[in-house]
């Protein structure tokens, strides 16, 4: 099967995720820049939401420049990481209304963890469809050092939120910052 | 006539009507846990619309996986299956919004039934296209008793909307589950 | 210049058109059957819009069958179609919230009036930069009667909106099936 | 890496982005031609809005055509053009809302001027992928006059915003006549 429709397929589930978010920021009603300010918050989530979302699509991009085949579990397993990636723009919103409290915070952690979760899932179940035969593939993901500290870096995130969520949104902003390299493991195997 | 334009079409409307549901889910203004409860029942309307809308795509990127050639026929039969998809986010929120009373739940039924009879004609004429010159479509095919079976379960369950939604809903879920495992028919006739 | 980009971005804009529309049909508060009638006119101009679209885009799909390279004149003429077609949902949401009075049958003629011009200007557009060159496509547009008919059978319905807009309402869906079946000229040559 | 991915992700949100600015245009309640009056301004700025994305499409699909190699950077690069480009339905909103009053009218620039910006370093970028090695892009970008002329033509707008918004309207419509004639350049040396 080939891999061609799943990709495009994301492409467009992940354009839309990426350019719908910008539609929870309502243009005020005035026209003054104060009028303005009350949209900075979602502005600024809106941000880390496009980085994040961006973020997904490169790795989904780089993964599946080394995959040959794909097959119905892969289907599912890619189903199941866009699912999360379009609860994004929702979360974004809870976010950026609120002004960084307690729950939202923690809820945005949530969502980011499943999508890290579903990511490993999808990139297991790519290995196993390649039978290990895949070797840019398996050298690629190697040990995944990234995807499981990216788990439990949210998952401390998702706690701390209620005691201190600035902390947890420094360490989304982070992680963000951590997964903008990640490019080269995967770029470094396919020029070999 | 090529095929690549009907599914890069159908690619994009499918993935658009996947994430506007999540539109439907409008973010509490509120900030805790208990905000997010009203939500809950559009969560888990969205949680099976979306296995379904994957179901639908799944299923059409396996059909048309063994499929050569379309005629202007197919892409009014494409059409009017995606007419039906369409309109699953408008009946998700008014179940997800009215807590599964009757008509939404039947109306919810309609729209399922209506997208498996669209797959159904969509399927014959992509036969009828090839004359019975494309085996591995019409094994892949075959009898269609998982489509009919949908039919009837669906129409069942508009029935039982207006005596027990719950059983209807439940109806609903479990075809989904059926379907998903529908793809090995196909996957097996393709690897032969 | 290559016209698989063209392709692609122009299914994106009306795949992203047709699934919009829905949008504007707002899922109603109360669960009984008496609550979606007020969604009704929206809901039968949805239809007639949904038709309209899907026939652009197969018009669209069989035109580009036949031509072999695009131009940045082609380029604007195909912008110029989809601004057009990008104002139905527009129309079709006014239309329908106002029960098929005056203007709003009106300025729907408009639009459609609008479009069949436009999707004339890309043909000649296409034809010229081909110089003749291109038999089939020439072939293919013919004298292009049904198009030149169109614009005058809207021009003559957006009059008589004024007077009788169901008659002009009647017009619409007229041209849609006269235009239903439009495709065998292109299929024809094609085959050829 | 291919450049194909990058492409299709850009089509399918340029697509959005230019569709999207359809649905801040709502349909007005009353069925009278004095009705629509509120939404000309906001007409007016969709339609400018529209040849701006349509010109940075345009642009991104010659810009692609002589291009041979992506790169992790290019993916950024293209990331933070989309970013800016996203922004346009909501200043377009604003300002269309607004009746062309100062802080949006400088707002619009700003969004401008920060695509143009981000259109430039996309096109540094990529000419360093290529090391001087693809001398159809050099070719093709050349000193890039109109680009570092733009920047300064919406500066001077954006401070004209606060004094004469009329006069910063007019040079935004300007520079739009000023790029809706760029893609010779990039279509002559193609066909060199």
């Amino acid at each position: 099967m080939g891999k061609s429709r799943l990709e495009a397929f994301s492409d467009g589930v992940i354009a839309i995720i990426i350019t719908i978010m910008v539609l929870e920021m309502k243009a005020p009603h005035g026209s003054e820049l104060a009028d303005l300010l009350p949209v900075a918050p979602t502005f600024l989530t809106y941000i880390l939401s496009y980085v994040y979302v961006g973020l997904y699509w490169n790795n989904h991009h780089h993964l599946f420049q080394v995959v040959q085949k794909v097959s119905g579990g892969v289907l599912w397993a890619n189903l199941h990481l866009l699912f999360w990636l379009s609860l994004i723009p929702f979360v974004t919103h809870w976010l950026g209304e609120n002004h960084f409290t307690a729950w939202p915070t923690a809820l945005y952690g949530v969502v980011l963890c499943m999508a890290a979760i579903a990511h490993y899932i999808l990139s297991r179940t790519l290995l196993a469809v390649h039978d290990g035969g895949n070797k840019k593939l398996a050298d690629a993901l190697g040990r995944d050092y990234k995807g499981k500290l990216s788990v439990v870096v949210y998952a401390v995130a998702i706690g701390l939120a209620f005691v201190l969520p600035a902390v947890s949104l420094a360490l989304y902003a982070l992680m963000a910052a951590v997964w903008l390299i990640p490019d080269r493991r995967i770029e470094h195997v396919i020029e070999k």
